[in-house]
């Protein structure tokens, strides 16, 4: 399957027309690297994109792209579709040839003031912000999408199953060791990349939410947590499991099961419309209710996508609502400072009835 | 050996005071993340740091680092030497403390146009565009930072030498295996992480300079190009060899021992006070000579640190002049397309005599 950007585009130049206060505009310069990617497909590390949004039935035509000239083969394989120039001032050569556009947005979000500066000199018409419109878009994965986010969840599914088959979670090796291996076993298994830096957490060092490998070593009657991520096509996997070494205590039993319960409500709670602030209280509620409110110290998840953390937030003070198509992480977790945590997390998909679970992994109390 | 951050702050505060544009300006706010782990070792993920810069007695004192409640404990492990506040909004908060500073200077290079509307509407002062000062220090690295360029170019040197000694560059093998171990063993070797995405490049390949790691097979007759990098503490090795497989012929040794002799050349050029532009026609020109000007299609090399681009650029339309103490690539390439390529690379320190080479491989025409 490959990606429909024209349509993508198409998309923008709608949102762009619902937006009143935004009827004015003409074009817009898109300067993210991630957005160029998400509406064109190009993949190179200099670009910048002038999207016609007017209703002109000309639009795509007017629409180009710029690169440097490292790109040349590249932009013409990735982006056969769109008129592109080449220059390493990408988008200086862009507001050049839309003198006479009237009125450009620009990404006020991503822009700097420094930036703003050379752009305001270069352009004769109206600049006017467009902040976070295609981020908007990328609310909503398309199939393309998915599929991709599939393919990563389903190398860090793949990659976990290996190490533990292989007897890679096991006492006397040290977190860093597990990390690597499980990294390295990720991109055997399909990942084009790490889609962050691996978590793997054993005994107290469990209890530190991002904590980072050291030389601590795995001992029975550790949780051992992992939270790692695979990258395909650009697409990032969000996967936590936490496990038991050696045999598990009640305390570990009940602080396990408590995770799983907050974990199990949260994602039930995942329909479109609904709160993302309420989506955090179904699952934060279940650990309150036991008395351990304190103990979750943070959001309940995320967006993911082309970055490994992007709209929507998923919190208490978070806003608006979830989206049809949305992909997101729920990771509700238990710290016991100086004793040990808990957090279990997949990602899934928004959908109009029950969500898409992407990340496959059993999430029972598992003993190592 | 630990990181004098005070030293470095001091020296910030010695740059502010030489520019006399900025005589005026009282404080800075850095909210570059790289630029505050330069001022203060703090790694965290959120951050904003206010460095008063004012010849006051008190300026250490008034300089306050600002991060959220996740890093409570790591920004009181790492920064134990300034006054730490604790809010999400952390620019914001440090705004708030800044009232009644007077004039302000904020990173313009960095700061969007949304982020500087919202400073504007917190800070009742005059906010001053400062940009780079930060970057304009990190030039020049320290013997701390030279040490942990020293360790992450080591970590790449024994890989290599592990990989090449277990016989991991061989006909049959894929790029994409090379590639993956070669990342493997310099995580094994005392990286921390890879310092960016490993190219291997094997025969027709090998002439594109920026080519990602395929499924193609390496075969006698090739020339094999790897690119790659270690980090250690936050500071990126980047160093290039070419090899020859099966055995080589004129055409390699020639091509090889052309870009060896320009690699040499451009190496030697490295000294305090030479322009960059000169540098890098020092190492050009020795392939314009030998008719192949057209076939160098990149610049010869750039500024390494905390990140793996930094500045100084060295390349044709380069301006400035070499620093004693920048570390640099020295990067020469030759390249036919559709036939293969040669890069060398090394990372060095400029020096008052001879440059310090920290990418120890041998560069002989090797044939595996």
């Amino acid at each position: 399957m490959s990606a429909d950007y024209a349509k993508r585009r198409q998309s923008l130049r709608a949102l762009v027309a619902e937006q009143s206060a935004e009827s004015g505009v003409d074009a817009l310069l898109i300067t993210d690297l991630l957005n160029i990617r998400y509406l064109t497909g190009f993949t190179g590390s200099n670009a910048a994109l002038l999207v016609d949004v007017s209703d002109s039935q000309a639009a795509e035509d007017n629409t180009i792209i710029c690169t440097d000239g490292r790109y040349l083969t590249q932009v013409a394989e990735q982006v056969p579709d769109l008129r592109a120039e080449i220059d390493r001032a990408s988008a200086n050569r862009l507001l050049e040839l839309a003198a006479g556009a009237g009125t450009l947005g620009y990404e006020s979000h991503v822009v700097t003031v420094d930036q703003y500066r050379r752009f305001a000199d270069l352009f004769d018409g109206d600049l006017v912000r467009t902040p976070g419109r295609v981020e908007e878009l990328r609310m909503v994965k398309d199939d393309h999408e998915v599929e991709l986010l599939r393919e990563a969840c389903a190398a860090a599914d793949v990659a976990l199953a290996d190490l533990i088959g292989g007897g890679g979670i096991r006492p006397d090796r040290t977190e860093r060791e597990v990390a690597r291996e499980l990294e390295f076993l990720m991109l055997e298994r399909g990942a084009d990349g790490i889609a962050f830096e691996t978590i793997v957490a054993t005994g107290a060092n469990s209890a530190i939410p991002h904590h980072r490998p050291t030389d601590a070593v795995l001992a029975a009657g550790d949780f051992v947590k992992l939270d790692f991520g695979a990258m395909v096509g650009g697409y990032h996997s969000d996967m936590t499991r936490t496990y038991v070494l050696g045999s598990a205590s009640d305390w570990h039993r009940d602080v396990y099961d408590l995770v799983a319960r907050s974990q199990a409500a949260g994602r039930a709670a995942l329909k479109p419309g609904m709160p993302v602030a309420d989506v955090d209280a179904a699952s934060r509620s279940v650990i309150e209710d036991a008395g351990f409110g304190d103990l979750f110290l943070h959001g309940l998840g995320h967006g993911v996508g082309l970055e490994i953390h992007e709209a929507p937030g998923i919190g208490k003070a978070g806003t608006g609502t979830l989206l049809c198509g949305a992909a997101v992480t729920v990771e509700p977790g238990v710290y016991f400072s100086g004793r040990g945590g808990v957090r279990i997390e997949d990602t899934l998909v928004v959908r109009e009835q029950d969500p898409e679970l992407l990340t496959l992994t059993s999430k029972d109390l598992t003993v190592l």
